[in-house]
Formats: structure tokens, sequence, C-alpha cells
């Protein structure tokens, strides 16, 4: 494909790969952790442990379609490079997420839904790219370094733990 | 990236957009659910509501890739306007499923699969899109003006319940 | 949309339509086992056929979006035929592991990963197709037709059992 197109999708192609990575990392340990239980067939349930990493990789995989429809929507209407860095941010979320999940019982038991900020913040993105997009068409009026600049102020809240 | 080419993905954006927000819906039905069973951590099982909460979301993301896909393909290969219609019948679709699958014992049980019609209208258009690219190329004849003409004609259908 | 553009995707939505057809057999597969166990609501678990067909379903769902997404960004970002073979190539595993899963006790047992190989050579695809792009803006050197030389000489790897 044409390069001048590949330049607004290549960040996003990164990020995308790295939680291709990671999913596959996610998927290496619930193998690994059904080997050590099961003798026979791959089954959806067995011991504590098995039920822990199983449930945590379900979890992380049931967040994934949104993830990623949100990042490239928010890369593709508004800033590829703010978009990556909240993409790259959420893998780092889910990384903890699923360790935390395997973690012990004294720690804080995670819920469903984890990275709820980088969600919301991916989010807004997409909204203020899509209204800007017909700010242009409508009145030809380019909002967009204002968006980029605002949401440029926000990232750094991202990093909060 | 140039806002012509944005022009002709802005509704399915836009589609894409409400599904997230359903899917966050239905991901805080089940944490609150869960927050309602389980003192400790996060499980896949429990009582009988939380059971039913976690099945219908699990249902519904489960066909959420497919729907991704073939909204994008029907938008990108046929008519925007048209497969972003769908798209909003199926986000209906979706969330009347899951309201029922809550609902009493007596009400009719739904299946694994919901949809059907809106699926099939998707994949037929994007059959007839791809189908028309290649005369396009290879015969030099357009026929998208039929295509959205006999895709239009039949859209109403999905409006029946 | 251009058909220029078009003609870049064109092989990459019939794999991911033929995806489909594949997903939603699988999920009728599942919808079929259901009625025949369950009298009243749909159930995530049930007899031990029951129970196979939908883990079966599940790994195949689980692994559907990392394959999206692989193959959009290997036949995006290095060459669209490939990708599209080693789709193709990922549907006939990924048959053969679902019916493979429903299979006699005495059969070689299926873990949680399936389609390895394919997996890693459509993330090679990208990772050198993503490359090439950042050695085309920075070196003005295109090693496109290398890639796909090496690319080409690998894919009938794909085709070994």
């Amino acid at each position: 494909m044409d390069h001048a197109v590949l330049d607004h999708i290549d960040l996003l192609a990164i990020v995308t790969l790295m939680s291709v990575i990671q999913n596959i990392f996610f998927a290496y340990k619930v193998e690994i952790e059904s080997k050590n239980q099961h003798s026979k067939s791959f089954q959806r349930t067995g011991s504590l442990a098995f039920e822990k990493v199983y449930t945590a990789n379900q979890n992380c995989i049931d967040a994934y379609p949104t993830f990623l429809a949100l990042l490239w929507c928010a890369g593709v209407f508004c800033s590829q490079t703010l978009a990556a860095f909240a993409g790259l941010m959420f893998l780092f979320v889910r990384q903890k997420y699923f360790v935390g999940y395997l973690g012990e019982k004294t720690q804080s038991t995670p819920g469903y839904i984890f990275g709820k900020r980088i969600i919301f913040f991916l989010f807004a993105m997409s909204v203020a790219g899509i209204l800007n997009h017909y700010l242009v068409i409508f009145f030809g009026s380019d909002m967009e370094i204002y968006i980029k600049t605002v949401s440029g102020t926000f990232s750094p809240l991202l990093l909060i733990p």
C-alpha cells in the first residue's frame, strides 16, 4: 500500500503487534497451567491455579476487541501518537492486571473491568476526532490542533497508577 | 488522516463507538453482579443471577469480532450508510437479547446465536460489494447503484422484530 | 471507496468473510448441541458433548481477534497475497482443531493454542513490513521485493501438517 497512507497507521500497527505478543504470552500461561493440571483434554475448569489463569486470560480477551476498536478509531480520527501512547499504557495495565490476578489471596482482588481511565481517554479522543471531522466538513474550521493540545495535556494523567 | 478518506468511514466509526459503549455497559452489569455475589475474587461461576449475566455478556462478546468484521467489510466495499443502519439494528437486537437473557424464566429462552438476519444482511452486502469490485476491475462495469438500491429495498426488513 | 484502495485489501476481505462463515458454523454447532442438552435456557455447562463443543468454540473465538489483527497488519504492511494465503491455512488448521476437539478420547488431545506456525509467519511478515516502511521513510531504500521473495519462499512450509 502507499507509504503516505501507512504513515498514518504505523504506530497503531506497532502497538497492535505488541498487544498480540501479550495475547500469546497470556495464552501460553494458560497452556502451561492446563498441562500441569490435566492429563487428558483441555477443559475450562480445574484446580484453583488453573481457574485463576483461565479467568484472567478470559477477562483480558473479553476487553481486547473493544480496546482494538477504540485504539484505531482514536488513532485514525484524532492523533496517532497519543492513541499509540494510550495503547501502550493499556498494555502495561493489562499486564499488571493479569499478574495481579494470579497473585496472592491477600492482595487486592481485581474485578472484571480494568484500564477504565485509558478506555475513557481513547473514547474521548475518538469522539473529539469525529466531531472535528464534521466541523471540517460542515463549517470548514479545523480544531485538530486544539484537540491534540488538550489530549496531549491530559495524557500524562494516564501515567498515574 | 485525509478528510476525504475519513468521509468513507465516519458512520462506521460512530456505530463502532456506540457498540463500545454497549460493551462497557454489559461489562458493568457483570461487575456489579459479581460484587453482589462474591466477597473475594472474581470467578466465572456463582449464583444463578451472576451465571446469567456472565453468560449473556460472554455470548455478546463471542459475536462481537464477527460483527465488527462484517460491519466494516460491508461498509467499505458496499454502502456505508446501509451498513451503519444494519449495525445500529444489531446493537438494538443485542440490547434486547442481553436484557431478555436476564429476564424471567417464563419468557422465551434465547439461544447462543442472535441477530441472524442482520448478520446475513451484512454478509450479503459484503459479498455483493466484493463481487462488484471485481466486476469493475475486470469488465469495467460498475453495478454499485443497483446493489445499493437492492440493499436499500431489503433494509427495512431488518426493522421487523 | 476508491477502487485503487480496495485493490489492496480485497483478498484480506475475502479471507475475513470466509472466517466469518466458519465462526457462524462453529456457533451453530454450539447452538445445536445446546438444544440437544438443555430444555430451558442456554448455559455454559452441561453434558460432556456440550462442554467439548463449547470449549472448542471458545478457544477458537479467543484466538480470533489476534488472528484478524495479524492478518490485516501483515496484508497491509507486507504482502496481501501471502497474508491471505496464510489466513486460509489458518482457517484450515482451525477447522481441523475444532473437529479434532470433538473427536474421540483416544485421539491426540489438543491444547489451548493452535496454528502457532501460521501466527508466527503472519507476525514475522508484519514486523518485516513495518521495518521496511521505516527503511523507506528514513533511508529511501525499499526492500519490499526481497521481503516478499523471502516470505514467498517460506510460505510453502505452512502447508506441512
